[in-house]
């Protein structure tokens, strides 16, 4: 374990770029001295930002990248022109082992598509997932896929499952992770053409505690670690997650303002309160792995700050110290092919 | 307008059946002088819970059924063989055209299945989608397909775009309801295949005012009045709606026990917080209508007390008056075939 962890960071990435991700990426080697970060961007903008701190000189290196790829833009297309965009760059320096990981509060397609493009698959992983951790009412569960491949087969599915009790085990550290599929019912035979064909897949599978069915009404309540689902489902579930509890919260507050009497109360229940629902937020839990790719791909919230980004960073060093690529081709991989 | 509407209402479905159903049957005869309910289930039960109240005796009749169709039973089979259950009872009152209405807490499954094969579809309707309303900060959304037919094909949910305005303008009172697909991403080309061939589709129906996708974390911003999807996704988004709201109420709930600071605004807030909650509640909005069947058949949450069953039975009324099974038959299907 006495190896440095080499994260490529997109400086350029995000609403708060590149103030927050710079101050992200020093807050990380000030926390830990196993980290080298490679900040990809425009190197003034990145030197600006870099000035302002204080942190050991040998752990922050400036890629210079000229170009920013912007969220509008077509994933493919932007990923395939821009070649000197703080995201391509970045993602080369992992392709060519130069770095262990990238970071990103850029494009999601962007990324997304990149990751696949350039880092590439693992051999016999057929399609990567996008992975987020979400909060649950014990803590927290991977919701599997989130990602940009819709329309996936039951193999994929299985693959997600396995690749998904990987993570929650080794990094979670949660032990014999249950993994449940997204479905309608909870009985076997409900369920769309996927479900049904990938239910006895995950059922006959020895190297998953597989535990069945799961109604998106009991996803909250932690009733599984780690959540199978097709990318549009799981696309749903995350965004629907998010808006959700955003406007629960906004009646919660316009509830509170509605009189005199509701106004004190609202003073004395605020700190508590924060706490609390600290804890069932989304970005508490940093950035949603890419799993399945020859190195590490992290995609953060677009509107991440400086705790996201470093929070991040140390992730990847759990997942390069757990050795997760080498379980996914010992687990995965080799008792399917 | 003089005319009686008659609505079948299952007394022995739900978890709070016959008590709870008989008393919101009361409740409805009691609101409104143009109605009968026809209550399906044991005729001494039913009469046991009828005693205890004063209503007009030539609005409530009971009509007996000795079986009950358990929630866990497989929809089919039991609409097949229990032939003397209160739902297929009820839905024979629709089909024979005693009645115009089936109002049921009961199995979802044998409400929706029994709906097709007994009452059966409008001439022209491909599939009849489950359509409930759901809240949004605004007010709220036609959320359509919820129900039992997954894997949908682009030419059903065409249709159900066109048979959710129709709801949405002549039962809500919305003029121009807004319709959106649920997708992905905001942009045309984003989506699985079927989102994908199924825009188009809605882009160029005259009949219905297209506004594009819809992110699922904008569905409870109120951004759209209709919300078109598969009914596998409809699924999960309604039950995590439930879920995340369930889970966030006990986790503020729980923030506010935390110090005995909190715990005095506790009292203080929650009289407004109640309130306001209430506007954002599932059960607020009564039952959910499989639209497209000779008839109307409502179902209403498994967990329903009198006043959601009161509220779906008054919703029959409405349906009736403003005929919208004519205006099915006018403007979904006749531009269509």
């Amino acid at each position: 374990m006495d190896e440095m962890t080499r994260v490529a960071v997109d400086a350029m990435g995000g609403d708060n770029a590149p103030a927050e991700i710079v101050k992200g990426a020093v807050e990380a080697v000030n926390d830990n001295s196993k980290i080298k970060v490679y900040l990809t961007g425009r190197e003034k903008e990145i030197e600006r930002e870099l000035g302002q701190y204080t942190y050991n000189k040998d752990q922050i290196e400036i890629v210079n990248a000229t170009e920013v790829i912007e969220t509008a833009e077509p994933p493919v297309m932007a990923i395939r022109k821009k070649k000197d965009s703080s995201i391509v760059v970045a993602l080369n320096l992992v392709k060519n082992g130069k770095c262990d990981a990238f970071v990103s509060a850029g494009s999601s397609g962007a990324v997304l598509v990149g990751g696949q493009l350039i880092v590439g698959r693992i051999k016999g992983i057929e399609r990567p997932p996008l992975a987020p951790l979400i909060p649950t009412e014990t803590g927290c569960a991977l919701l599997i896929d989130c990602g940009a491949n819709v329309d996936a087969r039951p193999s994929h599915l299985v693959q997600f499952a396995k690749m998904g009790s990987v993570y929650m085990e080794s990094v979670v550290g949660i032990a014999n992770p249950r993994v449940a599929i997204v479905n309608i019912g909870a009985e076997e035979e409900k369920g769309n053409a996927l479900v049904k064909e990938t239910f006895p897949m995950l059922k006959n599978c020895p190297e998953i505690n597989f535990i069945g069915s799961i109604e998106a009404r009991d996803i909250p309540t932690g009733y599984a670690d780690v959540i199978v689902c097709e990318a549009f489902a799981g696309n749903i579930i995350l965004k629907l997650y998010e808006g959700v509890g955003a406007t629960l919260i906004k009646k919660v507050k316009a509830g509170m303002m509605t009189s005199l009497r509701s106004k004190i109360g609202a003073l004395l229940v605020k700190p508590a309160l924060k706490q609390t629902l600290k804890g069932f937020s989304l970005d508490e839990y940093g950035g949603a792995p890419l799993l399945g790719l020859n190195g590490l791909v992290v995609k953060t919230h677009g509107s991440s700050r400086a705790v996201e980004i470093k929070n991040s960073i140390l992730q990847c060093v759990t997942f390069k110290e757990q050795k997760i690529n080498q379980k996914i081709k010992d687990k995965v991989i080799l008792k399917d092919e």
